[in-house]
């Protein structure tokens, strides 16, 4: 991984703590300036960074994101990115964060996605600028900065999976889509589609598979292919409140930047799978974004019918 | 006004109080079953219904609005529609307002938009509906919904017009770009332009310098033509937090609602304003958006760019 750093292993969090003596919720708030000087804000000039703790160890990042030229609703929130960078990551649970501003009404209902959302622990930085060094580090729950709220449940059953838990959306590739092989790939997984060698095709249908759509029923996801062949992917995430969803060229945008990758001009081609005839298409959107952000990227989208069997097949 | 009504005037609102022996405020959730009625929720089938009172009297209705085939950032609120409703009708402040959902966090950010927002009483009718009839009607103030909020005075400063309060964003049309005459017309305000017989460029222009765009200074406004000629106006609101911003074109079609317009495929033509090379610029997704709502519908755009005396004209 080259360029900044928007995952901490658990081993190294665990170390960072222990030499600067402070407990994990202590870490969070110091690592907040560095992640504010990440943000790219061309419009606002107003950097945000969040800083998270995931159940399994593991440090995230997040900054927002502003795109000139475009409505504002294609921007994306620090603690957006952050969320998205944990659900792309696979990361199990968030269990809290430190932000340095505070949260909007529109990440605080993005955050209702999660299971025990109520629960999610939140510490505003600026708070602490205005109180100085000996301020306690408080965290909040999330319920306290949004009681009463609209969430998955007004709209779900409780055993629909939820952001950061597992989904497979049984959307599926028929070979004669793909450039390079005749059989049939039958790819939910990574492990599968990597045997075969990983291709963007796969790597957008895995996102897909993975999306959090339960509200529209129409998940997608996007992978981007670099100018040296690296291949990065994100998925749709929806909100039971439809507005704050993140589209899919904004999560992989979020792998992209992640994993250490550099200016959007660098993305050479991008593949976005979703279902043909989608009430909640993104497809138009998508190619004005990557039109926008890498005027030369190649775009591709691949829709998926339902097949005999009733699985989505492209 | 045909069709369903959206605005009730202050002597009619009056006299249904008085009628059904309530104040004002117990009026509201009366009204809110019917406005669910009025919501275009194809996607969620959850229609959502909000009932304002403002402060010259006057009550205005919101609903939520679903399009099918676009992102789910193109959706319109109830809140949303409610407060945007109050905008295009030059309303002076928006006292209290009675909804049949939990607002989300994103429509409570959108309502930070507003001077002493923190003061905004907000009603939930599915609470009563869980009480039944003896419960009280207990309004509750916004901050106790959205504590220790983000809002405009994060970034602007306090002189700045907020939502609902005037705004004329300077923008200019000469002549030669309109169809009829070959003056230049200086229309900041309405009275002006209906000297020289509203067209619907002139509307749009109208629109735009009505715009709250005050984060990003690049305001824009929509007017659209239905089949019978009439003109509908709207302006994009743009929010401190930016993805909760309203687009044009949505501000436009709740004009159009609320005047009782019919399905959107009778309207015919949209113009949208807005500055040349604009950082948050509309085009793009406004003619995805027309093109989606009112295939058939003609749509314009025209640019302003700064003119000699600092003033942007088209
Ligand atoms: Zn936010
Ligand atoms: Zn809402």
């Amino acid at each position: 991984m080259n360029g900044p750093r928007f995952v901490i292993s658990a081993s190294e969090a665990s170390s960072m703590a222990q030499q600067s003596n402070l407990s994990p919720l202590q870490l969070l708030p110091t690592l907040v300036p560095s992640a504010k000087d990440l943000a790219r804000v061309p419009i606002s000039n107003f950097p945000v960074g969040a800083v998270g703790l995931a159940s399994d160890g593991r440090i995230f990042l997040g900054v927002n994101l502003e795109f000139t030229g475009v409505p504002l609703h294609h921007s994306v929130h620090a603690e957006q990115f952050l969320l998205t960078n944990l659900a792309v990551h696979g990361a199990p649970r968030l269990l809290a964060l430190a932000v340095s501003a505070a949260p909007c009404g529109h990440c605080r209902q993005f955050f209702q996605e999660l299971r025990n959302a109520a629960d999610l622990q939140i510490f505003i930085t600026s708070d602490q600028d205005q109180g100085k060094d000996d301020k306690p580090i408080n965290y909040k729950p999330l319920i306290s900065f949004l009681p009463n709220p609209f969430g998955p449940f007004d709209l779900l059953n409780e055993q629909t999976p939820l952001l950061l838990e597992p989904h497979n959306n049984g959307l599926q590739l028929q070979i004669q889509t793909l450039p390079s092989s005749k059989n049939p790939i039958m790819c939910n997984g990574y492990s599968k589609s990597r045997e075969k060698g990983e291709t963007l095709e796969i790597a957008a249908l895995e996102a897909a598979n993975e999306s959090h759509a339960p509200y529209s029923g129409c998940p997608s996801g996007v992978a981007l292919m670099d100018c040296e062949g690296e291949i990065y992917k994100g998925f749709y995430i929806e909100s039971a409140a439809y507005n704050p969803s993140l589209g899919p060229v904004q999560a992989a945008l979020v792998a992209y930047m992640a994993a250490g990758g550099g200016g959007f001009e660098r993305i050479v081609a991008g593949v976005l799978v979703e279902r043909e005839g989608a009430a909640v298409r993104q497809e138009d959107a998508a190619r004005l974004f990557f039109k926008l952000i890498s005027p030369k990227c190649e775009v591709r989208v691949l829709h998926c019918v339902l097949g005999s069997n009733g699985v989505y097949k492209a």
